[in-house]
């Protein structure tokens, strides 16, 4: 049985709570005990503020090869998705490993352990299954733990280019055929990466969108992993809004609430665009709202109400999405910071909250409600913090220093699941460089 | 006569123009000659993609005491002046040296070759002069350029807490007495620092706000400095606006033409809150708008009409503002984002216009025309960025990755006047740290 400690300097505890001198044991993958204790021993001693690893909620890992690619002159989002169909089309089993784990070694260092990935890049160019049906289902799981990081893979049911459209170009690699023969292929990724305890790959399951799977289909989706995650794209434009209303004549969160996708297990990703009464369904069932504002700054796609879902009962979350930034502390300050755009108010998000979006909710909503807290028990994942850069310098060492000053590149050390994830940075730099390449040339 | 040579691996050279292998030669503080080579020969080579030195327009430097201070509860941009203020009264000469170097420190790692101190804490904490007048002032220029920046001061008149007011508080420390005893002060700091070609400070002015010099003061400090330039916050705040049309029956931009401030020598700090008319005043007078995007999400500002300014005739700059972030870049891809957010649209800022207000622009609305270029006979600044680390790889080698990928830490060199600007990032933070619990604990 292997122990080791790590003495933090301080550590955030939760909400408002913010501790020096904390010696944190660790057995295995678990946190054994958290105790106060000025003499850090042989302990490894972590120099900062030490906090939860953080989860990053929704991820397409592939679009970071559009980073920087896709602001010339004028286009809107589906200008933008085109481009990020060309990748699309370009990747196969060995090409998205290698994009997708120098994508997640990138979030390692900046203290993410634990990624959801929206995954519907399925089948072959010509949409015929590979072989192995869920050979990109594995890259990618494969490229998460080879890169430090634990998984939920939410295997993403994509029917439709719209509502009723048969997929068109590429998208007829995101299709399965029917809601069911999804099922068949998620049933057997699901069996091949069991639910269990120490367990650092699980497998969700995702609707894309009320685009892309028709409303009576969905209650196949949300039925075949009972007790695992459920996520899907919700509101994130208004002409996804004018277009299921004229389809179903009601939102898109009452289409899946009236599918019965909307639960406590349920993550609605964007929510951006919500009647009050969406609030009230997503607030009501203590679903989880994924906000990814880096993401939702640069697709134009607006300010979601996370407020008011978050005082309604919704559970906030963050996720990095198109990758066009990879810094968790930037997704959860813009929280704040796009609400005071909104209302022309401040202080809407006590920067404890924030955290705890981006730890204990996060994880939770991602099928591991026993992470993202340093507590006995818990996964071991620590994140530490250097608040004497010249970003946190003076900016004291409490929660609102890591929300509001703080940057990835402070993460000085992580443990993830009580193993240190290193990677030299450079040497990412050069991994995702390649990639990148690789399929934009190829 | 000192000449040095730079070689870049790719150099901006204006919007729509990245070079490769762009020899550079430099005499003294200028740039003597720029051509393609693709030989470096003893050159010092620049790996990378160097822009121009970055102008930071509008900062007031002690504010970086506050940064991840401010956050916590409820507040608005009210509550946050009063801990503002309370930073302003613990400040003398000696501490003020101390907390702008260090925040100059950070500016020059960031690629800030120029800084617009928007400078108004003049006097003493019971409001009588220090012995040297311009103790203050002079405290800031001489932690600028021994920083390594050049600097406008941007000298402030402040005379009024409030629509004919009183100063309060702390702002006795701000206020002359009247816009010719303000006159009186800033003609000798001026005549000490005489606007010369090589000269690396200089002395601009600066009307605080309507809130703050009555209209019929305004000529006065107008015409003070007629080839310099000449700030003022404008609308940064609808409750200004409001007050300002109680007072006055017209728009803070309406009152500040009358009064003959409007120029193409003028920039107007944040123009959040504008009227149509407004718009057409600063277009048509080829102002200068100085947008401060990360304060202006801190602050709950809003979203200012940056782009129907420039299509009105303004010319766009950029500013740090309060520091809540110093990263120039973050400013810049800021500008772009927050119109996506107000408008649902993307495309608005074409990524080398927004090099152009970060440089030349810039450069020009401070007092120095001639730089922010890599032209011959302009200033001899040159930044690099890291076009391969974990934020730009993949993200290609052209202004777009500058723009949307890189962040102050991807700046590898600076050259300032022909100097290398070195700082030692742990040292800084270590003054910034320093600084801030001089100015917070005394």
């Amino acid at each position: 049985m292997s122990v080791s400690a790590y003495w933090c300097e301080r550590a955030w505890l939760g909400p408002g709570d913010v501790a020096d001198d904390v010696l944190v044991e660790v057995e295995e993958q678990r946190i054994r005990s958290v105790r106060r204790d000025r003499s850090p021993g042989a302990a490894h001693r972590l120099a900062g503020l030490t906090i939860p690893g953080l989860a990053n909620c929704h991820s397409h890992a592939f679009h970071r090869a559009l980073r920087g690619r896709t602001q010339r002159g004028l286009g809107t989002f589906w200008t933008w998705r085109e481009q990020m169909y060309a990748v699309a089309r370009r990747l196969d089993p060995d090409s998205y490993y290698r994009l997708a784990f120098a994508t997640y070694a990138e979030m390692a260092l900046a203290g993410i352990t634990c990624v959801g990935e929206f995954h519907y890049l399925h089948h072959q160019p010509d949409g015929t299954p590979y072989d192995d049906p869920n050979a990109m289902g594995e890259a990618v799981i494969a490229a998460a733990t080879d890169a430090g990081l634990r998984i939920a893979l939410l295997d993403t049911c994509y029917l439709s280019a719209g509502f009723g459209a048969p997929p068109e170009g590429v998208q007829i690699r995101y299709h399965d055929g029917s809601a069911d023969a999804w099922g068949v292929r998620v049933a057997d990724l699901a069996a091949r990466h069991p639910a269990a305890a120490d367990a650092a790959a699980e497998v969700g399951a995702a609707i894309h969108s009320v685009r892309a799977v028709p409303a009576d289909q969905m209650p196949v989706v949300a039925a075949l992993l009972p007790a695992a995650p459920l996520h899907a794209h919700v509101s994130e434009q208004v002409a996804e809004n004018d277009a299921c209303g004229q389809r179903y004549g009601r939102t898109p969160t009452a289409v899946l609430a009236d599918a019965g996708a909307v639960s406590a297990r349920f993550t609605a990703v964007h929510a951006t665009h919500l009647s009050a009464a969406d609030v009230g369904i997503l607030g009501d069932a203590a679903a989880y709202a994924c906000f990814c504002p880096t993401t939702e700054r640069d697709l134009a796609d607006g300010i979601g109400p996370a407020r008011a879902l978050a005082d309604a009962g919704a559970r906030l979350t963050l996720g990095s999405d198109s990758q066009a930034v990879i810094d968790p502390f930037e997704e959860m300050r813009a929280m704040e910071l796009d609400e005071r755009l909104s209302t022309r108010r401040r202080g809407h998000w006590p920067a404890g909250e924030l955290l705890r979006a981006a730890t204990s909710e996060g994880h939770a909503a991602l099928g591991f409600p026993d992470a993202g807290r340093i507590a006995p028990g818990g996964w071991a994942d620590l994140v530490t913090v250097d608040t004497g850069s010249v970003r946190t310098a003076g900016a004291g060492a409490g929660e609102e220093a890591a929300v509001y000053a703080a940057s990835a590149v402070d993460v000085t050390h992580v443990l993830a699941g009580g193993r240190v994830v290193e990677h030299d940075p450079a040497e990412v730099a050069r991994l995702l460089a390649d990639a990148v390449e690789e399929v934009l040339a190829s």
